[in-house]
């Protein structure tokens, strides 16, 4: 059984993201301060976010919508019209916010170009996606590159269709997420590869992750072409 | 010359889609109606619609923000925050809304699709999208689907890549936007046909359409398949 096709997650694998949102909600946290506490707010932001995720799906848009609802509710209807347009400037900031790559992703990349066919596989909003990987330079260096609105078997399975059909047992899919780019990958007969980010949304994380199945995890994306080809050994 | 490829826009091409914005902003134009008058709100919100369009691209969720935004300014911070809760509960129903396809559609595909390959390409949202596409029933109808952040001659050209390489000379392309679905089709060497719907949303209309072009208007979808008959022969 050999490797073929490596898959990379991109937002905290490839470049920074949930900083970004971990940031924002910091300074979310201290606008609604006068009205609600630190874990109140968190648990109803976090709440919210997954209500809205079902009728709007992922990404920094659905977040400012989830705030200014949060914001509204923790507050009841206190919270000056003025806050929401911050909030809502706080979007604008992030949408904008330059792609600062992960150290050492691009060496990590053309090493494994050499042996391996790559796909670049993301999550959410289409237009920022679109935006954030062209502005990191990386669109190049992949074979393909796939952006989806939800990770799951099915859509990998569709990728691979699209990638020529490389059977699931040829494919590595690498990224921060266990609930979205490891368990789906097993699930389907592929190897999943966890590095973690120094930050998790608390949407993306999985209790108990499986003990047994087909899935390694790696401090460091750097790792990353020593386990592929031991995987391909 | 002959026609091998027929694609559809699908927003008020395939279903209804600017009559529930249109809807909607019938429902934000008697909210800040105690601020502003109707004209002035109409060129503030498209206003906003199109600063913001650079930022958040395409969808519900980005008019969302826009209606925010635009209530704001012009009720200079007095509108309530309880207004605000409601224009994002609006967005939500219009996620939620039910896909009403346009009279002839399936028709139409089927006729075409005896002699031609037949993709759907579409902009906007992706999550939001392919919910639509799924729930209208037309998915396994097209040989291609292509959900597209921007319509412009290069992300054609990447779709007639995708669609096996086909000549723009051999590409028909139909839709309600002479903007979005017929000048960037000309610019490439295709065939445009304008099937203009109900509403057509300010950011859109084209003032000029070209008078000489490749481009052809039909009152209703349901000429297209005698068209496309006349060019292919």
């Amino acid at each position: 059984m050999s490797i073929t096709l490596i898959g990379f997650d991109a937002d905290d694998t490839l470049w920074h993201s949930e900083s970004h949102f971990a940031l924002t909600e910091d300074r979310f946290q201290a606008m609604v301060r006068p009205w609600s506490s630190p874990d109140v707010t968190a648990e109803r932001l976090l709440n919210q976010e997954r209500a809205n995720l079902e009728i709007f799906g992922y990404g920094v848009k659905g977040f400012v919508l989830s705030m200014i609802e949060t914001a509204i509710e923790v507050s009841e209807n206190a919270i000056p019209v003025a806050a929401i347009e911050q909030i809502i400037q706080w979007g604008k900031e992030m949408m904008a916010h330059p792609v600062e790559l992960l150290d050492g992703v691009e060496t990590v990349i053309d090493q494994l170009n050499g042996n391996y066919r790559t796909v670049l596989i993301t999550k959410g909003d289409l237009f920022h996606q679109e935006s954030k990987i062209a502005e990191s330079g990386l669109a190049d260096r992949f074979d393909h590159i796939e952006i989806l609105s939800e990770k799951s078997p099915d859509t990998y399975r569709a990728v691979l269709h699209r990638c020529g059909g490389t059977p699931a047992t040829q494919f590595v899919m690498v990224g921060n997420s266990v609930r979205s780019d490891v368990l789906p990958v097993i699930e389907i007969g592929g190897h999943g590869v966890h590095v973690p980010y120094q930050v998790t949304w608390g949407h993306e994380v999985v209790a108990d992750p499986p003990a047994d199945a087909d899935w390694h995890q790696l401090p460091s994306l750097l790792d990353l072409p020593k386990l592929v080809a031991r995987l391909s050994a």
